[in-house]
């Protein structure tokens, strides 16, 4: 019997990638696919490239008839459903939103939300109902940092700089996804006050409670759609070999994280869900470059990777994407 | 003294690229800029890239001390403008719209407008005080096949494809001009039915009154922000050099567009008031490919350029510009 | 019991896609993959996105002992590989190049080609042991085109114009594969000359055997580097519901050519091996507007497809991808 | 009379920059056009935009009876080229490579090279006959850091990461300006190793003699043609207000520079010699933001402001662009 899923916002790109994946998921069924904008349009009206591929037309309303429910609906829009509806506790909730991702506020009646990155809470996400998927800039970035606060290594203030691609905006029309703006363009934004920062931080004291808190992060945008590009740097002296074996064995057992040993960039992992790592020691500074898919391992494909875990499936089930690699 | 201009809606793509020109005018100076939506604003509070050049600001009203008026309001604008405002005779006014470009329409009270391709009526424009200044695939199209109607050859079907760029569809925020879209994609829209056809062909049967009537144009949205990319092919069958007489005799005394012996691209133009034709007759085809910048040949540029000969100045003031090349 | 594949060229971006699709198809093993340029190095050395999904190395040599054999080396290379190896009758050939598509032109000593275009040809691909996989441009303009064909409709010049992303020029680098160059440009190439033409008329004859000689081709360099988009039109008086018919029942029966009610982009394929179409009767023109990413339903996903027919698998095994949307 | 100017290594990016700033420069004649690939052709057949606007042949051979030489020949050309050429003193010598730029190695025979930051030596600029033009990352990096400098206040490590255009790594073709392969794309190179590094460093230190070593600058690969974008911070409290007047009284005298009040992009100062910065204090870091367009204010447009100051012409003269914006 199929685990029968269901999408609240599966109008947006997150609730679109979550339909792409979930579809060629061996052991899922979509549910329904709920959307208060395109309520009654068939899905392929929305997301074009599924026509032939679905005769899914979204909902008012939603059901909790389901094994898992996604929740896309924006910032703020979480607290809200749970609010406004009751769900029963079997059911799996996963979150996209960061409305439960820190733990100052990740209870909301019976539900307490598990930070639901896998290559640091997988033992927790197994066990839990409910689960706060992390951003997508703090995906990326806590992935570049989590070895070495495992290794009590992050003393030092840390210096990240960090790209995404457009998608990570979402949908909405703004002057800054506006084609005639951001096409061959470069600009940042929430210059060292970027709301993902308190989750990265949050990681990093649970796997190294006295780490720094200079965490300073400027986003950028990129002018490309699909992709995070981070590159982090801390103070510390460390042979390079020494640095390899603490990162090769962090992630020896996470199979969508690769520490690699080549010059990392973001189209190695569009439409994956993969993370890339690179990894040097120069002159008394450690630099970690590292890749995502802002909608799949930065969201939707991390989402499915949680359920996985929380169900009782094979981490990697539906998963193994072709890399679009150009 | 300065030729005094005018611009009535200034704040969006075309008014930008006028004050860009203007500014660099050794003969103008800018009386006013006019906006609705960014009335007190400064114009690089809108035009960033104007920072330090002027404190021009934009204002809610307009004045008619002018020697010319730049409408550039957007499409039924002009008509409103010109009924609701009265402005002396004297006063020259450029519509950058299709409000008066077609000739069964070009008469508001006491003002008919000249079209204004300098290319097909430079003496009349000369010599009038309203033009109607042409589309940009209109441009970009009309160079392409005038002097074949000059020639009396345009005597079979003309099929043309053209693209452009994202500025050419304007700053409002749309699905097609959202950048998650746009980036990386292809698509036509308005296939035969696009609205310039009307003005290409007007000015074909100008000079060749038996001309077809078969216009057959699909264009394109192009992936990039500044351009038109245009071909266009009709069966015929000459020699190439006669070709090549034909299309040097016709732009022989018309400094901003070049008959070149290599295969044309869109970036040879951008950021000038140029327009590079190709011209090769093969197999009883006559291969036209032709490229402007549609802001600038295609818009703000021949606006100026218009303003040049109707107010007695060599047509290419202000209009040398360097090419961006890449 | 796998089918063993082995891959000539495995390099180069074909060879790339090829080796990304059969990684993850139930029912391959790559037995080898082979490269004169690359012999020794690590597959991820050169597709660096497959890092830690392959440990292959490429080899100077090839073996016989597989069911399948991927030709990728280019244009001539595949005369010269057949001519230079014995290859037992009992090896499935699949040449990507354009050696063998024409037929008058495809036979060497005991194997005669058959033109792998599985909507034209698919009933004879499941018989065949040497397949010549077509072009790109040619998958993506005969799909727009064959259902007139079958209809007995193509009596009028047909025009077309089609883009290509950069990656259908491969990876060696040339002027017009530059960055600076290529970016945000546009261009057009082999005006009417380009190979493809001979097999998109061979194909359409196929189905009619009288249809129209004129074939007028434009290809057009795009500003992208997965896909293709094409426009066809022809002189033809129909009901819009007619054609729909005739296209709906041409592809009734094939899994991945979509007839779609909405504009055909061509990101609403990439990354898939899936053609979009879109019909249209206007004015007296039937227009056609198709998209394919040109590196699968144009290259090596069309390969795998026919891969899967030959060797009695069902037609869409290890085919269905997540589209990139993006 | 006008300035006689020769240009070594005209046919690459940053000599086609020159051609098309002094073809339109009013003080300026352009006595040839030297290149060793190109001798014999006109310059319109490589820089193909310059059609129609100059009838120039790249020649073998050089003059030295010119009043200004610019080298465009690389690094290591200026060098060979003044060994091998004897050149009179009178001339004025603008080299563009970094062969010169720092003063542990800026002479050669009887010329001693000065540093061609305007913003930093315009007197000395004035007085020399010659100039090594700063290279662009240093000219982007400097721009917003030598105020800093100037007030004493470099005290702490600077933390800097730019993205370059890809005009940056010229014209020649590699595999990291492959377009498949750029398009879209994010990465690093040279981290914390850039050549650019050392006359940062210089030129902070002629202003602060004790100002940090620790200058950590992160290169990233723009996918975009021309322009850099810059960020750079320190440790350092200062009130907003005071950091606004240092900066503002440090460039109030420089025309190309601006401070602005709103957030920099790279696409505001494109195919314009201007420098935009912006600067903030946030929470005991100062950051600042600068862009420029890597082949005018970052080479070939410095070059002819420092001409136009060593030879007594306003800064300012053929340098009043206008900019693409879009």
């Amino acid at each position: 019997m199929k685990i029968r899923a269901g999408i609240i916002g599966a109008a947006g790109y997150t609730g679109g990638e979550l339909i792409r994946l979930l579809l060629l998921h061996p052991n899922v069924e979509i549910a329904f696919v709920q959307s208060n904008s395109n309520a009654g349009n068939k899905v392929y009206a929305v997301h074009t490239d599924l026509f032939g591929e679905t005769e899914l037309t979204f909902s008012k309303e939603h059901s909790t008839d389901v094994d898992v429910l996604f929740l896309c609906g924006g910032h703020g829009a979480a607290i809200q459903f749970l609010n406004e509806n009751n769900l029963p506790d079997s059911v799996l909730v996963i979150d996209l939103s960061h409305d439960f991702r820190l733990e100052t506020n990740n209870t909301l009646a019976n539900r307490t939300f598990t930070y639901g990155l896998p290559e640091l809470n997988r033992d927790t996400i197994k066990q839990s109902k409910s689960i706060a998927n992390p951003g997508c800039f703090a995906t990326c970035i806590q992935l570049a940092l989590l070895p070495l606060a495992k290794a009590g290594l992050l003393n030092n203030a840390v210096h990240i700089n960090a790209t995404t691609g457009s998608t990570g905006a979402g949908q909405s029309l703004t002057n800054t996804t506006h084609f005639s703006w951001r096409s061959a363009n470069a600009s940042t934004y929430k210059v060292f006050s970027h709301q993902h920062i308190s989750e990265i931080k949050q990681s990093l004291k649970q796997l190294q409670p006295q780490a720094t808190d200079e965490v300073l992060f400027i986003p950028q945008r990129g002018n490309f759609t699909r992709g995070i590009f981070a590159t982090a740097y801390t103070q510390l002296n460390i042979e390079q070999a020494e640095l390899e074996t603490i990162y090769q064995n962090y992630y020896a057992a996470h199979p969508f994280v690769k520490v690699v040993p080549f010059a990392v960039d973001v189209k190695q992992v569009v439409n994956t869900n993969r993370c890339f790592i690179n990894i040097e020691s120069i002159t008394g500074q450690v630099v970690i470059t590292s890749a995502i898919d802002n909608l799949l391992k930065g969201a939707s494909g991390q989402a499915v990777q949680n359920m996985n875990l929380a169900l009782g499936l094979p981490e990697t089930t539906g998963l193994n994407l072709k890399p679009s690699a150009f």
